[in-house]
């Protein structure tokens, strides 16, 4: 699966020159001349438009794409479990069960879901290095930051004063290189439509993720809607029901999360050597911890079957992203690409070295005290954001923090009050685990250990803390967010409280992070990039930003360790593989279907395109506009490509439309669904 | 802790030349100018010959001295934890508890427990290299394992004809450098006589394991038996109950389990990509799992508890382990050492670089099914070494696995028979836990994972084994032990039957390790011995074998990140810390007592001698032959001493007479065992 990756492990970067088929190009950039040379196709305006205009975002970190003129929007079923979840009840699973709204009355509101549409950009790189120029690099980073949030705002404004209702955000791009103003019209009301159950859209589960050959059906289909009634989507792609052929071009649209493949080696080794192996580790306990809770009982299995996935997901990432940052041949090469530029100007390699120096006396105490990996759990999580929100609404909106400006807000207040179910049983052995590995990283005589956990022990705390709180509620979350700094200085909440108690510590942190760590670097990358820029001119992607992005390649499987492995992967094997134990189940419907099916049907398909995660979700696209798979994971030597990008070995993995059809004719009976979803001609 | 480590990071090889006080000196060879250059005090041999007639082995991985001349040994708690486990009840957990015998008839019989002490050395290259001389190497390989049987054997007739029992085994010091036959004196009657609480013993817990300054009283007290009689040990350390001062010579006498000072670059980066990776998951996985399973009872907080501690502690050591080998600057280094001997000979580096990746490719699967890391447990194990031990009684002894020749089999007979409670919970868990790793790394398709789970889940093959098996009966076990290959073969033990349905592919995967792997890399290293012993001549020390050596320091603390640790901790700090939650409660008997300790009593001490895992255990000795210290582990930056030593950092951590002696007077009355100790003038 390809969500979004954690952020301690995102420092953006960018890389200079394309080489072959990679590249996470932006629209502005699309690289059409090489696509014409190799394939012998134009892509033209006209098609980029398109694609840019049916390709949506998932705020929660996906990507999709609409099927139909009526906001129907096609998706991966791992991009919608917070929906799932939230819809589900003890009763009703839906993301084990599945779920299809034979009437449109039936379709039901994902309430913390939100779907936007890039509908323009613009460069503002010289309002930025304007307003930084000639401060000095802390005063510098606080000028950029506010720059940023008062155009933001501006942008926002002036789509109010046009009669629009746009979200505008600033990007980064190449680093520093350029800043650019991404405005979205975003759909707030979004619901679900259609979803397979959960054996079936992942099977073969932690074992067979990120792996190809594969048969998974991770499909979902959602529907955004304006004024209670489906919106108007004009832009959607036609399916084209048999797919694209083997080595015909196809191209992936939509919003890489993040990449770092031109990280300085300094940053590199700070990922390898601090960053990693804490969450390597940190990761795989939680996942025994978490599989044992499961096999407690069945509503335990049930709680836990969801963020367990994410975790599996996360460490197969971090651990190929790891055997590729300690290969010295790797290594060796990003030297050698860096001494080049070094040879021109060493200062701001330097001065990120001697930051990242910096960092690491504090990087442990940074990661669990302000980015509170040592605080886990929704429940602390809403009493941190109820605390944070109070506090800096009192302040004017440039000298917020950036998560916290007035645009951001009304986006905030609709996760926190959102209906979202909470399991104590699973809240406690988050914190209760959390607490404990802030204890081991820091020690129990750090003296934030001792405040937080005085005499107690990290299993007594949690359970505490979790009975004690009351911010399971909606209600009481949205009277202490209406109430504001008062309501939450008055709290008797105990969470609440430990929040507030334990704030200040954390600024304190993130000040000096910011002062004497993100300022620097940030200074420093912009005269990178503007090294790269005088060396590699133009022809460059900039690194992966949860920013539309489109990436060409093939119909392709590739070579492992002297075997041949072909694009497609048919029905077949799908019931030759399944052993009737989880995760190679299958459910009923499809054991009951198996007469019906054509055993040849292509089920999935590998890309030779340049993705990341946040691509899951993602529309591939033949030259014609026309949806020809659905993007849910890359093949085991993808993850490498947060790094570099292997035309030999890196393959998206998607989902066939000859499946999807067939499954939700024969299987799911989705008639209102096929009707509405237009083939290619 | 310092326990034996994992045999997949113990490939042994040795140092070229010593550096300051670094070292763990064989006898024959102690740097005595050294110490009396540094110290101006002269270690002679009969210093050397106590020490080693004082100094025992403990079978299961420790160290250990005698403190009187009736038996009585002292070592450290967390060395007899099977022994504990064995003695324990639901009713009475003598782990938990502690235990004395205040009489000398309630001294209670460790079953699996034996002692070791080393009586003589024989130098045996010229045989070994005679049997291998001009072979081919797979060829030498064989006929090398078979010469070291032989001589065994060979040893122990010897001494069985002047009418003495020993135990011969033979050693490959200087890796390749140098082969010795090491003859032992053997007690396999040792009896528990007194252990104090878990929750002093390991005060603390994991959060303080590797950690100094320290508060841990990890001492316990075994005696060795003859003829239902305490044996006679006349050479026993007397105690000098005020220890040591700070910068007096101290000395300690012990086993180092093994260290990898000087394996190649090839060696060190297959560790680093294809061993730890792989440990530090899995290990955090399954810490995770029974941290987990621990709270769903109190008999599972019990039987969770020991093997808990040892997956935390190779944690510890290997996560940072793994920190050095990821360090650029060490790897720089070895490479640079590499270098100069590659320039005489760069051929044997290269055979262990093609060895190892030949190696890479079937390293898990060999990892799993012959090293059995995917059939985890007691219960598989006692059937695996049932299958093979009658498969290999049919053999004579030059051709058998060396594990399974004669002299092996009456210490294999006594562990297999000897009664060991087996808890099938967690059994289940360990089983069903090591079949998912066996899944996720071998992949689904693998066919040994096909042909183990079959169309089962890990979770119900686990159940189905445990429960379906006796081999938690120590007479069930007897009854195959001594039925040989005909009761194993016509056995309908479903776990017998599993080990020798896969017995024939573990054997493929061993010949082709031995052929392919081992033996190109032992001959590799024999000549990489002879290069380095012609430029680094004699006065170096073999890497640590868990054979005898002796390591030289002093009382000494050091400069952490500017702050001056000193050597000795005081019991005052231990109440200080006390929060009366665990890790970090105390027993009853010690809140009790409080009133009458001395709180300036020195409690734990560090020293910089050069030590690692199996050193526990060891007495740290002055320089009149007194004991000073009971070592049970090293500091953080201990762990690094793996790989070199870090004169400057690197501190072995032990135990002081003062408080050890206060405790049995004060706290557990235990007149009998202080009257033993003899004291030091």
């Amino acid at each position: 699966m390809l969500k979004q990756l954690n952020w301690t492990i995102t420092i953006l970067f960018y890389c200079t020159a394309a080489i072959a088929e990679e590249g996470m190009w932006t629209l502005d950039n699309f690289p059409k001349a090489a696509v014409n040379e190799r394939y012998g196709v134009e892509i033209t305006d006209d098609w980029l438009d398109r694609a840019r205009l049916a390709t949506t975002r998932l705020e929660g970190g996906c990507s999709g794409s609409f099927a139909s003129e009526n906001g129907l929007l096609v998706t991966n079923h791992h991009c919608i479990t917070t929906c799932l979840t939230q819809l589900s009840t003890a009763e009703q699973d839906l993301e084990a069960e599945g779920f299809y709204a034979k009437e449109p009355d039936q379709e039901q509101r994902c309430e913390a879901e939100q779907v936007s549409v890039l509908v323009d950009t613009q460069e503002i790189t010289a309002e930025v290095l304007a307003a930084t120029n000639d401060k000095q690099e802390s005063e510098a980073n606080k000028a950029r930051k506010a720059t940023l949030t008062r155009l933001e705002k501006e942008c926002e404004q002036q789509g109010d004063e046009q009669g629009q209702k746009i979200y505008c955000e600033s990007v980064n791009l190449y680093n520093g290189g350029q800043y650019f103003m991404y405005a979205y019209k975003r759909y707030e009301d979004v619901r679900l439509v259609f979803v397979p159950e959960a054996d079936v859209a992942a099977f073969g589960g932690d074992p067979d993720n990120f792996n190809f050959p594969r048969w998974s059906l991770d499909m979902a289909f959602l529907r955004v809607y304006e004024n209670d009634q489906p919106a108007h989507t004009p832009d959607f792609l036609p399916w084209r029901a048999d797919g694209a052929d083997a080595d015909e071009l196809v191209m992936v649209s939509g919003h890489p999360g993040s990449t770092d493949r031109l990280l300085t080696v300094a940053q590199l080794q700070h990922v390898r050597q601090m960053a990693m192996p804490n969450w390597l580790l940190r990761y795989s306990e939680l996942r025994g911890r978490m599989i044992q809770l499961a096999t407690q009982s069945e509503e335990n299995h049930r709680i836990v079957r969801i963020p367990l996935q994410g975790i599996e997901n996360s460490l197969k990432v971090f651990r190929n992203q790891q055997l590729v940052l300690m290969d010295d041949e790797f290594m060796a090469t990003k030297k050698e690409q860096e001494d080049i530029l070094r040879s021109k100007d060493a200062a701001p390699f330097e001065n990120i070295e001697a930051a990242l120096d910096i960092f690491d006396t504090f990087y442990m105490r940074y990661l669990f005290i302000e980015r509170t990996a040592g605080l886990q759990g929704d429940l602390f999580n809403y009493a941190r954001t109820l605390v944070r929100a109070a506090m800096e609404r009192e302040k004017p909106d440039a000298q917020r923090l950036r998560a916290y400006v007035e645009p951001a807000l009304p986006g905030m207040k609709q996760r926190m009050i959102a209906a979202n179910p909470i399991y104590p049983v699973l809240e406690r052995q988050r914190l209760a685990f959390s607490l404990d590995k802030m204890r081991e990283l820091l020690g129990p005589d750090d003296p934030f250990v001792k405040q937080v956990l005085g005499s107690k022990s990290p299993d007594e705390l949690a359970a505490q803390l979790v009975d004690g709180t009351q911010l399971a509620d909606p209600d009481y979350r949205e009277l202490h967010w209406v109430g504001g700094i008062k309501a939450i200085e008055t709290s008797e909440d105990p969470m609440i409280q430990l929040a507030l108690a334990i704030d200040a510590e954390g600024r304190a942190l993130r000040k000096r992070y910011e002062d004497e760590v993100e300022a620097v670097i940030r200074h420093a990358e912009e005269q990178i990039a503007k090294l790269r820029f005088e060396t590699g001119g133009t022809s460059s992607y900039p690194d992966a930003t949860f920013t539309l992005r489109v990436t060409y390649g093939s119909v392709k499987g590739w070579l492992e360790r002297g075997e041949q492995i072909t694009p497609f992967t048919t029905t077949q094997r799908l019931y030759d593989r399944a052993t009737g134990s989880a995760p190679f189940r299958l459910p009923g419907s499809w054991v009951d279907a198996r007469g019906k099916l054509n055993m040849e049907s292509r089920f999935n398909q590998s890309f030779s395109t340049d993705i990341t995660g946040g691509n899951s979700g993602s529309p591939a696209i033949d030259q014609h506009g026309n949806f020809v798979g659905l993007i849910f994971d890359g093949n085991i030597h993808s993850i490498g490509g947060s790094y570099w990008f292997d035309e030999s070995m890196n393959r998206s993995v998607a989902v066939h439309p000859q499946v999807m059809l067939e499954a939700l004719e024969k299987i799911y009976g989705a008639e209102r669904l096929l009707d509405e979803i237009t083939l290619a001609e």
